[in-house]
């Protein structure tokens, strides 16, 4: 049985959730709220010194941390993951995209505005951030507008690691009605077999 | 032939070249100067749509973006990527940290104090942004602590990735001096065969 430590509404932790769904996996959720800063408590710090959800506590004892390197742990050797050398590095090229150019605005927006209840603090912050996003929402149009899926001809975890915060964009206040590839993905996403929404509860 | 579409001072254009040299690949560097916004030409963008370096194209004509999905493109099959399955997630999680624990504050830093001169017009982030460095150093100095290497008993591509940006943190005006384990570290990559500086011409 797999453990995984997470904040619920984190997109971060969603994206575990989703893979370990679809590939019909057993885990234990253990809510950590990082708004209480739970994630820095010293009993947390001994499990991930980095302090972030997701955790992943693997069947054997060992652990993981950072979404994208879970995700390709659960998916080596299954259909989440091209087998080639090129669309694997593919895959790997969409998913350090989405965390050097597409979380640190679109998921952090969403947290100040619609989590945190940090929108007056980080005004000015919201207001530098919002076009980083949309240049990262820009590049993902232009791929998607000739292509099905980010990688390749299938439903890969690059997809899975950038339907996280693209599909709740809105809830940072980045409008998605330009977007007309981007929304033609998510929902080609949400038709995939055992799909499960970032609110699911079992 | 590689093409390496770099900046030369940077630290993510240095962890492609050192891997290439290290594997005995023949490459061609093209110089993109990132200062001048040459990243955002039309010409450049139909290379890399994300207007960033390192860009590499392979002997085939494809182009991979994000320095460690180059990484990995690179090692696969090599002694630099570990072959159990846990470790090559663990180099994943330590090539993850880097790029949102440690790059954005330690590399940025670095530019904005000894390339790009914008100290006093980045006075206020170089402050918020200190803190976050030294948390992220304070991550790697425990977990060295104990260990040879970042994964595993052998030098990988995860040690590539963080020596990147750690060996020139004081060219961003980080102290290095309290940091026992890294700079044990440091030393034992620069001993590693065909090791080169990040300033080597050939």
């Amino acid at each position: 049985m797999y453990t995984l430590y997470e904040y619920p509404p984190s997109g971060n932790c969603y994206k575990a959730r989703l893979l370990m769904h679809q590939l019909r996996l057993r885990f234990e959720r253990v809510t950590v709220d990082t708004q209480a800063n739970e994630t820095r408590t010293p009993e947390f710090l001994l499990l991930n010194p980095n302090g972030k959800v997701p955790t992943l506590k693997l069947p054997n004892g060992e652990v993981l941390a950072e979404s994208n390197a879970m995700l390709w742990y659960l998916a080596e050797d299954t259909p989440f993951l091209p087998d080639t050398r090129l669309q694997r590095a593919q895959v790997l090229q969409w998913m350090f995209f989405e965390q050097y150019s597409h979380e640190p605005f679109i998921a952090t927006l969403r947290n100040w505005i619609s989590y945190a209840n940090k929108r007056d603090e980080f005004a000015s912050e919201i207001e530098a951030f919002r076009p980083k996003g949309y240049a990262a929402l820009d590049v993902m149009e232009q791929h998607l507008e000739s292509r099905t899926y980010l990688v390749g001809e299938s439903y890969s975890i690059a997809d899975i690691a950038l339907y996280a915060y693209t599909h709740v964009a809105h809830e940072g206040e980045f409008d998605l009605g330009n977007y007309v590839a981007i929304c033609r993905w998510l929902r080609r996403i949400e038709k995939q077999p055992r799909h499960i929404a970032i609110d699911w509860r079992e």
